[in-house]
């Protein structure tokens, strides 16, 4: 049987999902507490590479198991072998041919920025600091033009190999609560590193190092140095996985 | 000169905020900042002798100190010598007699509680994670019962010494965001352990181990005995700290 697991984790702590030599990664750990619950070590596979120090609200990944263990018996089961910043919250029995990454229809993310002149205790390491005032409508205007199909090859990191830089953006948005400000995007699929330099270009514009009709410019250039830095991971939030209907 | 503080701390690694032997507070560490900057050690006088763990929203001490540091400059000095889960970000100068405790009128806390089957990562030593579903409106209704001026004795640990148990609550609210309960109390004072009894009493309300209907009998008895549980000390945050403005 194939098993889909909803897990939140904060990532503070891992070198991304995926397992490495000689570093702690969720993937890796995830797979120990599998090994636990049902005595065997299965592959488990993700819905996307997160990077280092990057968190999700939600993270999906599926593993193929014979078990007599109830699908709704094994988050629980998961949890009491996981450490605290890792926790399973769904389990479900999914099609032989569902894949966490390749069934995937689309994710959302979030950034998270805090822009104050002093630092927050309860968002060390889950938002990313800055001490400058950002101009929030600048902020916003540009992040609506993300949404649309583009070539996205401006907001990508050297070293990817994707065939196509060309993704759909369903929609990206910034929001302020007081000193806390999230910028969110939903698109098809994501770029290495596309959230972190959409993030670093919009904090660029809210900072007037950039103009606040760049965002345009920036997409139709195709190049990495016209956008913005790249904002660091621990800002950012693997939030949602959207899957058709009847791909489970 | 006389000033005043204001800081929010996690306060997970500390053992409350007052000096003990062999033990982290957070008075010594803001203390250790404050010999750091100044050069010399003054006395700190903290508006609330929070318990181990409990964490604060806002938190307020006074300190006398000659010094030609702008007040305006002094949050920023004394953060770079500050853990990242303490953050000042207030300085004023006050009258010589304000008191960080006695010139408050009144404190709002906050206690957090996780009602869900799984924990939450994100919430890990922030919220008082319980299993048990919660009958939100039945809490609600219990701590709109706490209000008025009452003698709290039942909601007072064992061990305080103080003259009077009459306290002023001017207000309490249970919240509901999705998993998260949010109760908050205001009140022109607090007795010894006072909203983590409130909080534990709401919490077996919650899970009807005692009458929706019972607050008001808990009070009239003033019996310890009578009353919930000791909510644990991590659910805890000091939201919030009163002073007249005379009293400045």
């Amino acid at each position: 049987m194939r098993y889909l697991l909803t897990m939140r984790f904060c990532g503070g702590k891992y070198h991304g999902w995926q397992v490495q030599q000689n570093a702690v990664t969720v993937q890796q750990t995830v797979q120990d507490a599998l090994e636990r619950v049902f005595g065997r070590r299965p592959d488990l596979t993700g819905c996307s590479r997160t990077d280092s120090g990057v968190h999700a609200n939600m993270f999906c990944a599926h593993f193929d198991m014979d078990t007599d263990i109830p699908a709704e018996r094994i988050p629980a089961a998961l949890n009491a072998h996981l450490p605290e910043d890792i926790a399973v919250y769904g389990c479900r029995i999914v099609r032989p041919d569902f894949h966490a990454r390749y069934s995937a229809s689309g994710k959302g993310y979030v950034y998270k920025i805090l822009s104050s002149p002093y630092r927050d205790p309860f968002l060390t390491g889950r938002a990313y600091h800055i001490k400058q005032h950002l101009d929030i409508e600048a902020m916003s205007a540009a992040a609506a033009c993300f949404a649309g199909r583009h070539d996205f090859a401006a907001f990508c990191s050297a070293g990817s190999s994707v065939e196509s830089t060309v993704r759909e953006v369903f929609g990206a948005a910034v929001e302020q609560h007081g000193e806390l400000i999230e910028f969110s995007v939903h698109a098809d699929g994501f770029l290495y590193n596309m959230v972190r330099i959409m993030a670093g270009t919009l904090i660029d514009i809210g900072c007037m190092r950039l103009r606040p009709d760049s965002v345009g410019d920036i997409i139709a250039s195709c190049e990495r140095n016209r956008a913005g830095f790249t904002a660091p991971p621990h800002g950012l939030y693997l939030n949602r996985v959207y899957y058709d209907d009847n791909s489970f």
